[in-house]
């Protein structure tokens, strides 16, 4: 059985072309051949294509009547790629879909200004499907990211993050663009306010679920996956699920270890290891994973309003495959 | 007499009022406390406004019968705001407008991070307007602001650099935000498009002439002049408009100095002094100020079209200042 995303490329290739075509013509630039070469880095290293996929497969199932879920597919991946370029240089990450990152092959200058004119590409897209109830979601969800980009910055490191502060930080980091792609699906399809709503609650949670799930793996929710290293996210220092619940079970000897290696960044050899028998000794990830099939359950919940067809099944399924790749 | 921009600020007044207030309302972020401080920062420390007033002048010039001109001038002054955050970082800046740089006050990445979201507020406050031709340019502006801003960043210290591609660099980095301020106000106040293209090649022909004289200043065009300290340009080995002129005169002895100076950025006491010797045997800056009047005077012609009014004369006025700044 193929997973959920392969059965999605398959019953979108023909459309997942339109929007490849158009996202290759669309980052030339005839002045500055610096962008074209920087964005084909990224954009050839493939990724899984997953949120146009979602703005495609929300269109289908709405009906779509017009051309410009193609342009809205594009316009998606275009904003998402110009996060993931500013994002390497903000986490001043060396590798990305297992390649070096733009910033470390070129630098960190080009990797801002090239986000910046592929962030501008993808509203000259959105503009040209005429559609104002678009711009505005695609907007709001814009300036949602960003958002939930610095509010991350402003609490790195810092141990008494919340999981209200952190779920704040994910809805606009991950899944504001999981709702915005699928709920653009249906406004251009000109879906009923109900269903659009049942999409947008869909991409929300799928959103949700899908980095409490990417946390998981990052503290070993599974050995092998996406090239994702073990203990990451320990390294960085980042204030993901597993180990904001592990400070919230924490005696004042886990506390002073979570201080030195977190908030002060002091760590040793063994000190990964130790995390590690922390979160296992409180059932942290346990507890982490329960979250995201929380968020699972969620998403499919929500889509279950919309007519049975084979997209629908697909999008039912692609939740429990995004909870099980960290089981 | 009053500058020329102080007259407009004078004229415009309660329409200035009205987008500072909208600009303090937007730059508001419930959740990251973060952005507003970042922001507060620039926006406090003045700046001249000029972007946003030409929006406002433009619209008041063509009866402005919407309130949107003080949406579009808002926009304007964000995209405004987020790129010298951009440029900040890019260029590893230290000061703006007599402060402290915010990636200096806080990093590089609150810097990029509320860059984006100043850009996707941007994009919020058109989308209200509800004009999708003043979407429409205002995502060509942003761009190929983008676009000249990589090109500059591939040809630094690139001494083939030619006053063509120069110019390219300019009307994206500079021009095209200018372009696009005076054109929406024409185009929200319903002006016919003979005018609108009048305006547009107001702001385009202003912003080069804008930049050039900038250019010219950092070479000591005028001694006292905005903070900006003689050399700035030679010491980031920038392909400014008079160092292109000095190249193009330059004999093989010269071209050994700024193969040395630029190129390999081997700079030595008295370089600076030895430069400016180089470029009075030229006579590049008188060139460069001649460049300068050229666009200067173009602007002036093209809004000739417009009916006499208080503010047209300032904007007439306008170039000539600009220019008289650096002579």
């Amino acid at each position: 059985m193929d997973k959920p995303h392969d059965q999605l490329a398959s019953i979108l290739a023909d459309d997942m072309t339109a929007v490849n075509d158009l996202i290759k013509q669309r980052m030339a630039s005839e002045n500055a051949p610096r962008i074209p070469e920087v964005t084909a880095h990224l954009v050839d290293a493939g990724g899984k294509r997953l949120r146009p996929m979602l703005t495609l497969a929300a269109a289908r199932m709405c009906g779509n009547t017009t051309p410009y879920h193609i342009h809205l597919a594009a316009t998606v991946e275009f904003i998402h790629t110009a996060t993931l370029l500013h994002d390497d240089v903000v986490d001043e990450s060396a590798q990305r879909r297992g390649r070096p990152t733009a910033n470390l092959l070129w630098d960190n200058q080009s990797s801002i200004l090239v986000g910046d004119y592929l962030f501008s590409r993808s509203f000259q897209l959105m503009v040209e499907t005429g559609s104002l109830r678009v711009l505005d979601i695609l907007a709001n969800a814009s300036a949602t990211i960003a958002e939930g980009e610095v509010l991350q910055l402003t609490v790195a490191q810092n141990l008494k993050t919340t999981e209200d502060t952190y779920l704040k930080v994910v809805r606009g980091k991950t899944a504001a663009l999981f709702e915005a792609a699928c709920k653009v699906g249906g406004v251009i399809s000109g879906a009923d306010e109900e269903i659009v709503d049942a999409l947008a609650a869909y991409g929300d949670a799928l959103g949700v679920s899908f980095q409490i799930a990417d946390d998981l793996l990052d503290y070993g929710g599974a050995t092998v996956a996406l090239g994702k290293n073990v203990g990451d996210d320990f390294r960085e220092r980042k204030m993901s699920l597993p180990l904001i619940k592990a400070l919230s079970h924490a005696d004042d000897t886990e506390l002073e270890f979570w201080k030195r290696t977190i908030e002060k960044g002091h760590q040793e050899e063994g000190d990964l290891d130790h995390a590690l028998t922390l979160m296992a000794k409180h059932n942290v990830l346990q507890e982490t994973r329960d979250d995201a099939v929380f968020w699972a359950k969620k998403a499919k919940k929500a889509i279950a309003i919309l007519p049975v067809s084979d997209i629908r099944q697909t999008l039912m399924a692609l939740p429990d495959y995004v909870v099980s790749r960290a089981s």
